[in-house]
């Protein structure tokens, strides 16, 4: 997408010259030029706009440019951007305290990190020296992040050019669409996964596990919401065996289900939620205006380190321009009922609106999964046989939609509805058109 | 340090009750509350100001609240904060270009990443993947970041408890102070220190090894600047037996050697430097002002992946807030000779300084070592077998220098002397006067 004004020129042949590119082969890459956005649009030098339907990389929930975060990190910038980790700050209490109210029972400090990658990390640490022991259990359909231990706890196939790290172990989790354990609804894909998760702690051996490190929802591995009763499920056999239980919600925290956590939307039928012992997280927590993630501790696995050494840290921990970002993100969700919206948004108009879309296209839309403003469209060439669709039509569809506008978010066979948590009924009734144009052209 | 006023009061309290603080156990803490900055100078909010000689951690080159990096930050605020990584945008594009302006000959592109240890990560995932073997060479003496690989590529204490990913062999750096090789000269000390760098290399079997990751002068472990002809001497190992050469310059790079990088600052006795194939860097490119690194790749690695995918990346790859910053950073510290800055008063003010203080305290100031704004004293019991002060007088030592108005940096038995660039001669003169009436109460 070679722009046409000078500045777009300027900014792509800059990259072309001089940038290296995540998760890519550089030759061939065409990147598309993003000069600003406001809300669930963005726009690029040439006079282009665009529907985010992909908050970036799933992270903008409050949308573009909000004015109480842009607002907070400037005021930040002229009092004091950084500061040594050792040192306390007001902006970093702030954030701090501002995330444990979320979080709810169950969590009494947080341990801030640059991202979602060494919030994993660092959880991984902390379950190993809280436990002394060594292995982590998690979903070959998963990811967790790009550095040693978190590439390496990831399921996808980013783990497998990068497997320098020991004591990771995967299992299958749940995912009625596709199961791996032959059931015939979502009640027994849930038992059968939950069995087979025991059978592979007993045959790892349960006091050599330390950690079970889920995506409550795994995100980019397909939106998988988990049939009923498997959180309560993973938690009771983490019990069981005592192991720590880490839900890494950098993808699905803060606002993207329609709740502050992931955990919070999926009770048990009789309303109970399932508590994890640490809670990572980045991206939503302040819409990656500023680079942070960080973990969520619990009382007794924090109190384990109150007279022993943590041997972990970094220099932008708890970073001041960052930690303003997240009190201005956290306070305008909150006063502006932006995570409400998303939930009201996802169970009133995308849900309704896929469905309906599988509906005149039953073809190719395999399944529509999701709640909140997370919705996962699972695309197949066989509706009888769920093959999915091949890499051309995804590129054919990506390629429409950017043409009418629309910036969408594609991961193998599916097409991720991921607007910011601030979208409206109007822009979901225009991307649902969209979408509709982009399968009636294929 | 429990405040006074109200709000250093707050910020204090909500510190201790919801922050869980990097590498420390956290029963004990009691953190200095640090409300505001300029240049050399950091204040609390009860009034208390100090002059800030350890850049935080190592990382405030261009001093505190610089107004063009505070300006840039705030213009990108108003424009886009983040965008995702695929996508282009002119403020990453610009920073990649003054980057590789600054890195010289031996470079073409830039991959961003969110801060050292992830910098370094993917430097060795480049390695690995461009040579196809496994292991990877570092000090003893070292620190490279706390994810997975980093942290055990790091030599000191702080790898012990982390180590789960495999591949990595540990070698001593030369260091004539406290030689490995008995030595008796720095001559003899880069001869021997290479030929057990060889000697390393054959018997872990060349052809095994990706990588030697160096801190082209290890700063933590003490600011421990190579003799002559070491680098150089690495480079052509490195050369004779296939393997990357990754110069770690997250602390010593970007001003603090009064070079952009350090490598710079060491040329051997024909005036040639010694250039790697990589370097990492983060701290100095924008002084931390937002978290951000990166790796600086040499033509033949990035073409390594021109049509192979790189298997690495993060949300925050190239963030536009971050990138406004390092353009903001670098183009004032060149425009306002801070780097230069540095170099003149290393070798003017600071280095004569603190010869003089080791003249007047010859008991107890075992050596100085350094260049630009980046120095060390090695602190002794006894000058003669050179064993280092316990931690008593170290802490007796911080204590005297907080209560005169200095915020030092101290790492086992060594006070660092690492001020901003842009200290003034007279705020080394202060400091040099508290230094002395420091180590007089002792």
């Amino acid at each position: 997408m070679i722009p046409t004004s000078d500045v777009g020129k300027r900014a792509y042949d800059l990259d072309r010259a001089y940038v290296f590119h995540s998760w890519s082969a550089q030759a061939a890459l065409d990147p598309m030029v993003i000069a600003g956005g406001s809300g669930t649009r963005v726009w690029d030098h040439d006079g282009n706009e665009y529907l985010d339907f992909s908050s970036q990389l799933v992270n903008v929930n409050i949308g573009h440019q909000h004015s109480a975060v842009r607002d907070a990190i400037k005021a930040q910038a002229d009092v004091l951007t950084t500061v040594a980790p050792a040192h306390a700050n007001l902006a970093r209490g702030e954030a701090a305290r501002r995330i444990l109210d979320r979080a709810g029972e169950g969590f009494s400090k947080v341990f801030f990190t640059n991202g979602g990658a060494d919030a994993n990390e660092n959880a991984i640490r902390m379950a190993r020296l809280y436990t002394g022991r060594d292995k982590v259990l998690s979903m070959y359909r998963s990811y967790h992040g790009n550095t040693g231990a978190a590439v390496v706890a990831t399921g996808d196939w980013r783990r497998v050019p990068n497997e320098y790290a020991r004591g990771h172990v995967h299992f299958f989790g749940p995912f009625s669409y596709r199961s791996e354990f032959w059931s015939d609804s979502p009640q027994q894909e849930s038992e059968r996964a939950l069995h087979h998760l025991r059978r592979v702690i007993q045959s790892e051996g349960a006091a050599s596990i330390a950690a079970i490190l889920i995506e409550t929802i795994p995100g980019t591995a397909g939106v998988l919401v988990p049939p009923p009763g498997y959180l309560a499920g993973v938690r009771a056999l983490a019990d069981e065996f005592g192991i720590v239980l880490i839900f890494d919600e950098v993808m699905a925290g803060f606002g993207r289900t329609g709740d502050w956590f992931a955990f919070q939307s999926l009770p048990d039928s009789s309303g109970e939620i399932t508590v994890p012992d640490l809670i990572t997280f980045a991206k939503g927590v302040n819409s990656g205006y500023v680079p942070v993630g960080g973990v969520i501790i619990s009382p007794a696995i924090a109190a384990a380190f109150d007279e022993t050494v943590f041997p972990g840290g970094l220099t932008y921990s708890g970073h001041p321009l960052a930690m303003a970002s997240i009190v201005g993100a956290l306070d305008a969700m909150e006063s502006e009922g932006i995570v409400a919206n998303a939930k009201r948004v996802g169970a009133d108009v995308i849900g309704p609106g896929l469905r309906a879309l599988q509906a005149k296209h039953p073809s190719i839309i395999g399944e529509v999964r999701g709640l909140g403003v997370f919705w996962a469209l699972d695309l197949v060439a066989d509706s009888e046989t769920r093959e999915p669709v091949s890499p051309s039509v995804i590129g054919a569809l990506k390629k429409t939609l950017l043409s009418l506008g629309l910036l969408p978010f594609f991961a193998d066979n599916r097409l991720h509805v991921v607007p910011p948590c601030v979208v409206t009924d109007d822009e979901v009734a225009r991307a649902l058109d969209l979408y509709d144009q982009a399968f009636s052209s294929l």
